[in-house]
């Protein structure tokens, strides 16, 4: 983000404290309202404004529209060994994510991997959030959800796919490797920040009317056809992923989920693997720090560019934001603080 | 593949036999010689030519060499409930790959969700064969190969990432649906026979000696600069694919296979999930149908464009080519038939 007359600092203690009240105040109990202002609070934190701060004011909005339900927990479906069916029961996306990574790691202890797959959900936010849950406490995670059609399919005009996030996450030492990718190339947030900015998109993010690609964010946001990453693959693995999460959650496809006018009840997967329990454990630290090692040995196009891997970035922003608070649009944290009167 | 002078049709019959002579000449056992020749047959007849037909010399090559040891079997290293560990011990990859995805299976019925990691294992070949024969069997699958370095970092120029092909198949119906992509925006297996076509890609396919992208396939085989899928999405995903096939198999990762002169010795990964059991089994079926009907409301941008799902036009080409004969390049078949005689 950047840091014009527009955006302040404030404190991650703050921000917590304030989203914290701000829960309170919107009926819920003391612990849930501690673990949501947490979970917003981080996501800032570590430089992802777009599912932190930014998107508080909206979470609050459909916890009042009754669309997240502030009390649900979510509850077993079904269970065949190491895989489980769970019900969102439309809770609070992040509280249902945090229950399933959980879930999937008790799973993956007893047998070997763990498969968790939840329907009738709300948005995790941000999904590399789970990734980092699950690989801090020493466990490889692959997690999935889908969303509401935002994309077309490669090739088409009319959005019938989702941009289903995908997570990946591997220990690593004292942090982890997080990749957490949307299939479309930008996010619908980064485009109307690139727009606000009136800068162009790096590389091609979608089509324009007459469908070439381009590089304007406000014509994407236009059109609605982001471009798929990699065009046909991206569109693929996003049609695969979104298959995989209804088909093992038992709940609804983006097509389905498509019907409302509001994005609820999204179907997720949420797989854990226990490297405790592999062979080779021991050697797994040096292994992953090896690849690492080599990876940083690639000689960058020119002097401006540092090659760095999905989650490093987030560790400086965590660090970077630590010390000198989390900047913040200032019109984004006025709207929060009215929340608060 | 185009039906130019230079291509002759064979009958899946003929190029399964003479297959299977060249493998018994070479001192493969019957089982073994009819698997692979089924194999790179089956592989060749979907129109996956660059991992059938177009490859088999090769094959038999490093059979010759010794860089694919006829005899190995896949060994049991470890196991942790729904997870195992195995050692290709250098067998034929195809041969590893059909047994790896088998294990999955069992696992699968026995833990709901099962994953074997196969180490020090040679070429699969084509990837999306095993998402074939696990989601005719009525699995979930979801696996993936490291490589050798082929492709550089987002923002650098040489190459320290594999492409390392991705495959997530999901029954359907007599058929299924099945992604096979490799992490490069084209293979150099596609971007060879463009560049012997003269065809420019269709989209940029990597970079040119001035790091610009381009279009030109000869270019980026000289720069050995190939786009990942998405840009800095596709390069992060398939650094995580590497990191987990090579933690997971206790194998080597793309940065230490990079280190022989011949690809050889790839760590993969192999879970499956058995949807019989989960509790909305008797329902997936028509959701999975229900997806797919929606997907193909999918207006095309133009009428030359039909909108097809992963796996739908390899089942176009088996068909196709069941009827017609496989092409096969005059050339390649005659290498080929030199190996018989």
């Amino acid at each position: 983000m950047d840091f014009s007359q527009n955006t302040i600092l404030v404190s991650a203690n703050e921000m917590s404290k304030c989203f914290s009240a701000i829960l309170l105040k919107n009926g819920f109990v003391n612990n849930k309202a501690e673990q949501l202002a947490a979970a917003f609070t981080q996501n800032s934190l570590d430089g992802i404004y777009t599912h932190g701060v930014n998107r508080f004011s909206r979470f609050i909005d459909n916890v009042k529209k009754d669309i997240v339900k502030k009390d649900a927990e979510p509850s077993l479906k079904s269970k065949s060994n190491g895989i489980e069916q769970w019900d969102g029961n439309l809770g609070p996306g992040i509280l249902n994510a945090i229950a399933a990574t959980n879930q999937s790691m008790k799973l993956a202890d007893e047998y070997g991997i763990g498969c968790v797959a939840l329907s009738n959900t709300n948005h995790w936010m941000r999904g590399g959030a789970y990734g980092w849950q699950a690989a801090m406490d020493g466990y490889i995670f692959i997690g999935f959800t889908n969303t509401i059609a935002n994309m077309p399919a490669h090739g088409a005009i009319n959005a019938k796919l989702g941009n289903n996030p995908l997570v990946i996450a591997m220990p690593y030492i004292n942090t982890a490797i997080v990749l957490d990718m949307a299939m479309s190339q930008y996010s619908f947030g980064s485009m109307e920040l690139s727009a606000m900015k009136k800068e162009e998109l790096k590389v091609y993010g979608g089509y324009d009317k007459e469908g070439n690609l381009t590089k304007n964010p406000a014509t994407i946001i236009e059109t609605r056809r982001p471009l798929p990453v990699g065009y046909w693959k991206g569109a693929g693995l996003t049609l695969l992923l979104d298959l995989l999460a209804a088909v093992l959650s038992g709940g609804l496809s983006t097509h389905e989920i498509s019907k409302r006018s509001i994005e609820y009840g999204m179907s997720q997967v949420y797989i854990s693997i226990n490297i405790k329990k592999l062979s080779n454990y021991s050697s797994i630290t040096s292994l992953v720090e090896s690849v690492i090692n080599d990876y940083k040995q690639s000689v960058p196009e020119n002097e401006w560019i540092s090659v760095s891997y999905p989650g490093e970035r987030v560790v400086k922003n965590r660090e970077q934001n630590a010390e000198n608070g989390i900047p913040v649009i200032k019109k984004v944290w006025d709207e929060i603080l009215t929340l608060n009167k």
